[in-house]
């Protein structure tokens, strides 16, 4: 049976489970607010669309032409020059297209450790190496990089420099512009995963690896900032890259979904998804600043966590030799949850370590959820 | 640069933008026809679906529970007992994950030839090797598979066992029988991509190979019955096998839209789907005959031609040593359009041979276009 067989199905899934418990206060989650969802207008949107049997019909692979446009030209406007993109199903997809068309066997994918867990899955299906590069409160390490440099020969480096998923941290410009020199040097790809880039609470935008480096697959999705259930992403890359990646996801699934492409584009061309966006904010920084206040009477001293930004996650790391799943089982008996730490990384878990989620929780429900977690961990 | 890169985008496809200008009458699509869509009842479906904001939201991997069983009840009711599918974002989907799951670099795999191009770069983007079994007025031929079985360790058959693309040939029943014997015997996996077969004009239906093998994993699509758009597959196989491949859909983009499986369950509620079909073969029949009864005018003596029962293709061979894709060259100066055979072929190729599709033109349209053809071909 083939290696794929083999890779345990994601345990944030199977957690997932047991949390959607309704008395469960879950920060297990990297769900957005269904609540916040622009219902109505999408809604109009898709109706628009449908008025067009042409949407029901089979399309190019590449994309909608008016969404590509539409998204090329939002991603110029917010800093990123951007000519052409590639739409695909969710930006999962887009990265099992680039660790297709760029990973044999063996290949050596570096990634920030921890990290995204279904990326991680996606390289192990192509049987490549998964190394680790270490990480700070100023997101992957460039000297760590320069130490896996010395012994591997790198395909890509992958990496959520932006409100990362798990740690909510974010990669500082001058270590953009450090990986950035090592990717031209070396001839490695930088695959830039952004889907929460534009959930900024606070402080000023840091310019994505892609406006840097042409060796920069930027990955981009209307998950975070539109809905999900749409199964909407884009890939920024070298044109002939792009190209190659076409190819890929012909062989994949022929096309996105054209109906859905085309009610992304009628949203975007009749509502203000920016300010959509800052609606968002609102709602989740008050979110994030309820989460963020209520830990130092949470979690026992000692304790460490992020202090994200943006984006979805705060990461913490428990004092002394604790393990946090046998604590979640503890936490679901006092009807919270969380994400235990060791599945987002690649090598050496830290199972000391775990993920909050503060998006789909109001600050009340958060300060509930806190007070039940610090009967767990205090 | 990886062996991907390397795989040919479709021909077809590359033709397919020669051939859409207005003013040619096309046989060379593999479309259904955009004005027999329910363009209603899709939008109705839509409509009512998003009503509810979960339908914006991440979901399951295995797909929409009503719609599973929606599916599953339907494919029982036509003769194939089914107790779960995965849903796949298009039947091409659910073709990638198969490949994905089971064929390793090196692997052997059987295909009908002529057979699907797209399964063919499937294939090859796994690095497996394809091999041609041959094939007759009744489908696949099992004395050439057993002599390739003689010399082969096959993975896995692949085949288009109704109204195949692009023969529209049928497997007879007694040969079903035979290759599910060979299967069991060899231990290999039978893929059915059935994606035509409710779309028969004539004569009984012949029970599907997953009805006599649990060697078959059986792909149904609802491209050519609903509309291609909305991207909707579904995946019948063993329930090991089917959780191994909930694993690699999971990888490969989480999940199939939330929005589109949901509008297909609303409408699979509310609407007559046989009813529908039954439409849909009304008029692909009426076209199926209008392009049959002209060949004999349209064609040179000694030509010989598939005469399906159902489906979308009429596939032919001209007599003598005449290359069907410089014909195409002439035949488009005429404004008429066809595909050629050799891209079929996974191995050796028959210039001589070409593919017709009757769907998207009315009886009309058609008489017109072999008008065309006729000065091209005789």
């Amino acid at each position: 049976m083939h290696r794929t067989l083999s890779v345990a199905s994601s345990p944030v899934r199977d957690l997932l489970a047991l949390t959607s418990r309704p008395e469960v206060i879950s920060f297990a989650g990297g769900l957005p607010a269904p609540e916040l969802f622009d219902l109505d207008g999408l809604r109009t949107a898709y109706d628009t669309a449908l008025r067009d049997q042409s949407v029901l019909q089979y399309a190019p692979t590449e994309g909608n032409p008016a969404l590509r446009a539409l998204v090329s030209s939002r991603l110029t406007r917010r800093g990123l020059p951007t000519s052409d993109v590639l739409i695909t199903t969710g930006s999962q997809q887009a990265l099992a297209l680039v660790a297709t068309a760029l990973l044999e066997p063996g290949a050596v994918v570096a990634v920030e450790e921890p990290t995204y867990l279904a990326a991680l899955q996606c390289f192990q299906m192509t049987g490549a190496r998964v190394v680790p590069v270490a990480s700070d409160a100023d997101g992957l390490d460039p000297e760590s990089l320069r130490s896996v440099l010395a012994t591997e020969k790198l395909s890509m480096l992958y990496l959520v420099p932006t409100f990362a998923n798990p740690t909510g941290r974010t990669l500082s410009a001058s270590r953009r512009a450090e990986i950035a020199e090592l990717a031209s040097a070396h001839g490695f790809w930088v695959v830039e995963d952004d889907p929460y880039g534009e959930l900024r609470y606070r402080g000023a935008a840091v310019a994505p690896l892609a406006s840097i480096s042409d060796r920069t697959i930027y990955l981009g999705s209307f998950s975070k900032i539109g809905a999900p259930g749409m199964r909407l992403g884009w890939l920024r890359a070298p044109v002939d890259l792009l190209r190659a990646l076409v190819i890929v996801k012909q062989a994949a699934d022929l096309h996105t979904s054209t109906v859905d492409q085309a009610a992304a584009a009628e949203y975007l061309k009749h509502n203000d998804l920016d300010a959509h966006v800052a609606r968002l904010c609102v709602e989740y920084g008050a979110r994030r600043d309820a989460m963020i206040a209520a830990l130092p009477h949470t979690v026992p001293d000692g304790t460490t966590w992020s202090d994200p930004d943006g984006g979805m996650f705060v990461w913490l790391r428990l004092p002394g030799d604790v393990d946090s799943a046998e604590l979640l089982k503890k936490a679901l008996t006092h009807e919270v949850a969380f994400v235990p730490g060791a599945p987002f990384f690649a090598t050496s878990p830290d199972h000391a370590t775990f993920r909050m989620s503060f998006t789909t929780n109001t600050p009340a429900e958060i300060e509930e959820g806190m007070v039940r977690l610090a009967k767990v961990l205090r």
